[in-house]
Parts: C-alpha cells; sequence; structure tokens
C-alpha cells in the first residue's frame, strides 16, 4: 500500500472481476440473505426479476475480497522494489451503497476503484483517512453496484 | 410484511443475536476479507486491536440474516392470523454505514432495527419506500455496527 503523501485524488485501478454462478449466489444467499429471489431458481422466474439474482451483499463482499487481492498484489510489487509499504487501518465505514442493477447468474462484475479525497488527520498523527469510490460494472458495460469506502492510511515516516 | 400503510416512524424491533466465535471469523474473512486481524490470531494480537475481531462485512452480514429471518417469522403471525402479508422488493442500496467498535471473537451482538421514515413513491405506485436505522450492539451495550437501510414495501390494495 502507498503511504497517505503518495495517494492523489482521482488515482484509479481496476480490481479484477468476478463472474457469478448461480451454486455460489444460491450458497451465499441460504447463509446470509435467504429471500426466494436469491435462493430458488423457480421463485426468481415468478419474482419481477425474472432470475435468480445475487444478493447485493455478496456483490458488496466479492467487491472487498477483489480489494485485499489488489493491495497484496501491490504490496508485493513494493517489497520487490524494496520499498516500504504504508499500514491501513480499517475501516470506519461508508456511505451511499448502492444497488443499482440486478446481478444475474451468469453476469461477470469487473471492480474499480478511485480516489475521490484524501485528509490528514489531526486526531490521528501519523495517519490520513482515504474516500475511495469503488464500483462493480457487469458485461454489458451497466453500472450495477457502487459505494464509498473510507480507510485510514499511514503517513510517510519523519 | 406489513403493509407500506401500516409502518409507522418510530416502530422499532429487537432482530435477535449472534455470538462471533473465532472460528466463523476466520472462515469468513478467509473468502472475503482475508486481512490478517481478521484471519490470524498471532498477527491480530500484534496488531493495534490486540485480538482477533470479525469483518465489517461479516457483521453486516450476519445482521442481514437476523433481518430476513425476522420478516420470516412475522410472514408467518400474519398467515397464522389469516391476515395478507405485504411484498417488499430489493433494497436500492443504503447509507451511512458505520463500524465504530471492533467485534472480538466472543462477543455476542444484539442487532435491533427502528424506522425513521417511510414514504409513497409517485414513480412506482403500488409500492413506498421505508427507510430503517439498523444497529448491533455488543454485551457491554457498546454500539457497534449501524447503517440506514432502505426497502421497498408494497402498499395495500385499492
Amino acid at each position: 500500500m502507498r503511504h497517505f503523501e503518495d495517494i492523489r485524488v482521482g488515482d484509479s485501478a481496476a480490481l479484477g472481476h468476478h463472474t457469478f454462478t448461480a451454486a455460489e449466489i444460491k450458497a451465499f444467499a441460504a447463509r446470509f440473505d435467504p429471500q426466494p429471489f436469491h435462493v430458488d431458481e423457480a421463485a426468481a422466474a415468478r419474482s419481477h426479476f425474472g432470475a435468480l439474482i445475487a444478493s447485493g451483499w455478496h456483490t458488496a463482499v466479492v467487491g472487498m475480497r477483489l480489494i485485499i487481492d489488489h493491495k497484496r498484489r501491490r504490496e508485493e510489487d513494493e517489497r520487490a522494489r524494496g520499498e516500504p509499504s504504508a499500514k491501513t487501518g480499517v475501516s470506519p465505514g461508508f456511505r451511499d451503497l448502492k444497488w443499482l442493477k440486478p446481478v444475474f447468474a451468469g453476469d461477470t462484475i469487473a471492480y474499480a476503484s478511485e480516489v475521490l479525497e484524501a485528509r490528514p488527520l489531526k486526531s490521528r498523527p501519523g495517519w490520513g483517512l482515504v474516500f475511495t469510490r469503488h464500483t462493480g460494472t457487469n458485461q454489458a458495460g451497466e453500472l450495477v453496484f457502487s459505494f464509498i469506502g473510507s480507510v485510514f492510511v499511514e503517513r510517510r515516516p519523519g
């Protein structure tokens, strides 16, 4: 992870993509969001969606996994170059999560991020708070998912 | 589910509680949020949290499951009384999700909800949009988690 000082508003990254299979849509929803249109093809066909769709939380946590994998690859690159990696804290939360379109079984969602704001923290010396818009876009180019996350990022020492 | 007309601002519900074990914290995080303080006790002990903590997304989706279970119990009660149940749509999103305190292994989180706003929809006749604050509180009475969700709810026929 880059240090706070090296992060610029507008920095963007492609995080990778994921194809949602019917089996994993149903397995996730059976555990965490067992609504008929997430767990049962026949019920989903009768719903106004017309087919099985992923839980919105499923779309979100798959994106989270890709964010972490991306961060890890970046840290490996930094290590390979002999550069120090900044620590990040957990997220204090996020705002404006939007599920804009259904994610159907078989859809491939491409996840991306863009830095919106980076502010130093008076209350936590040595750290900054970075706001990032995370998005998911389906294979037809439609934005299906978006939220603005925030995370604490370490400042460069000294 | 009650129809839109029967939902009042201030209506609240206890949704149930959940104890987060170390095993399930690690299993969830290994799949969706593999940060050291979520998947590895030793690394968590060295982090500023001092012990294993649940992924914030894990705290959120366990709450989602309790919301659905609560809705289902309400629908069973309505069926038992011979009353019709209102349909609900998916959620268009939510706002202001906050992870306020860490959830440690062994913590028991009580989830609750309170209706903040209920507005009829001109754009979707027959439906209203209901905003609800969902919270999670630990065994010490500390608020650990909160978000404002929104969901489409059917209006009473006629």
